[in-house]
């Protein structure tokens, strides 16, 4: 199974699909043939595993796959099916299909007279799949709420200012976060207020391998000439009205994680719609007072109403703090 | 000089005077006297230790002394006189005296013939001041503002309710720092609203031995059968108009250390006023959102006027976090 998760990494870390890694073992445990997942539309990595075999040659082997097999005809045919029929009579796999339509891929082989056994090494395979998992069982993709503030809770200062609250340790930060994002979201007001290019860079100025594809989030028109649409990749633009349904539609798109950078008003958007799993809250050590708070009103009237979270993490981040905590379910 | 500290604490704690021991030893060393400071009008601690021997017997001995000899004529004579009316021929002391009339006892000495050396066990004789020291420097109580807020800096939901933000461990927090404060302060806004006693409690409701004495803030009257006049010490009533006088004369009054606990109206007004000398700030990992920040407007309007903080302690209590900071000096 450590291998499968290895190879499993030859395929692309991000898009629709998972990274899957399959190896098909002879009954003496050697190893037959392996094979990996190359993004949607291409074989599964049990299919393209059982590519490498002649026709009989899986008979009696045993499929490790790092996924549950599908059971699905989506733009390939269900890998469950494609394992019966090659003869495979065991089947290891590390996590559950998490899919409305993909799922029931043991149950198909268990029918089939296939030995089946799932959770194998679950901490291993889940960790491979990465933002994948949780968005497929969210249906959208895993977003981050980020706000920079004072101690007090102020993003700016009362005429607007707020650079830079928060030092280059954390700024850092937050643009190694940015390069692990499949996508990062921005309102409009912040476009238009402050130009952002919101690319992932170093602190000389070079960029992440990795870009996030920028979301603009909000009726008003992205002018011509904004950073935004000069980067790595093309903007997507989201009117806001419903953030669920633009989420699905963008992890429809392979959209596994968004990083929401700002402003306040699109940050308190989400939470208030109940859209934020992880909240980083970068403190600066300095008061500011003032009406220009990180978060705006969420909808919460009373204190019992307050969104609870659990802290997962506090860091030092040169003179600031982070705050790395995720949102608990409503009870 | 250790054995000075050591009997430096049969003093009172607390007071307008410090706690101040006083070793004196012969030629060879062996202990002719200890003597000890027991409060203002009292003799100081040189004094008490001359006070117990016969006459010639200092001549030619070493004082050691935790703090400098007083040079003045308060309620009591100045000590470097006793000390060369004695004949004592060396003098040891810890912390130079801070104080505009009482300092110079150390240039005293030594114009009277007398071998002098300062700044011995610089720390163990500065803790011993507590916040006598800074208090003395500053001609004011050292003042710590305390809030509590959510992640987001709000002290309270929209309609006001924030029992409670943060958990038992945070609270009990508070109330050992209520316990080891002078003083603490509310305003009359708090006051009228929640009612509090300000005591320092443990968790099963009893008291501390030692209590802060209640400071009010504010113009409008606080009710006869308010909790806070039930209290062990009787209430102060400020009106918060001109706060550094203010703290001058509760420093007049022996108070060292000044606790705000609130309101938002107060705590701001203090750092408004550049009178906080540290802050607490305990973070609740919740989000409200909302017009109820813990801290309100404090003059700022740009963000080169941040009022900036050395972060000196982020600790977990229960779910919470505590963050210590001071704050820096304007430049």
């Amino acid at each position: 199974m450590l291998r499968a998760v290895e190879i499993a990494a030859n395929g692309p870390a991000r898009g629709v699909n998972p990274q899957v890694g399959c190896v098909i073992l002879a009954a003496d445990g050697s190893i037959l043939a392996e094979g990996w997942h190359r993004g949607a539309g291409t074989p599964h990595a049990e299919v393209d595993a059982l590519s490498k075999l002649a026709a009989g040659e899986a008979n009696g082997a045993t499929a490790v796959v790092t996924l549950e097999p599908c059971n699905h005809t989506g733009l390939t045919g269900p890998c469950s099916e494609a394992l019966i029929a090659a003869g495979v009579s065991r089947v290891v796999y590390g996590v559950s299909d998490p899919g409305d339509h993909s799922s029931g891929g043991a149950a198909r082989l268990r029918e089939a007279g296939v030995d089946v056994a799932g959770g194998v090494l679950l901490a291993e395979t889940t960790a491979r799949l990465g933002d994948w998992l949780p968005a497929a069982r969210l249906k959208r993709p895993v977003v981050t709420v980020k706000w920079a503030s004072s101690l007090d809770g102020r993003a700016a200062a009362a005429d607007g200012t707020s650079q830079w609250i928060t030092g280059p340790e954390a700024r850092a930060d937050v643009h190694a976060r940015r390069a692990a994002s499949d996508a990062i979201g921005v309102g409009t007001g912040t476009v238009l207020a402050d130009d952002p290019s919101l690319s992932a860079r170093f602190a000389d100025g070079g960029l992440y391998e990795t870009q996030p594809i920028p979301v603009v989030f909000g009726a008003r028109e992205t002018p011509t000439d904004a950073a935004i649409r000069r980067g790595t990749h093309e903007p997507i633009f989201a009117t806001g009205g419903d953030l669920a349904a633009e989420l699905r539609a963008l992890h429809a798109r392979g959209i596994r994680s968004l990083f929401i950078e700002g402003g306040p008003t699109l940050a308190s958007a989400f939470i208030a719609a109940g859209l934020a799993d992880e909240v980083l809250v970068y403190l600066a050590p300095a008061i500011l007072g003032g009406p220009r708070t990180a978060i705006g009103d969420v909808g919460i009237t009373t204190i019992d109403d307050a969104l609870r979270l659990s802290i997962e993490s506090v860091e030092t981040l040169g003179d600031d703090l982070l705050v790395v905590a995720t949102l608990k379910k409503k009870p």
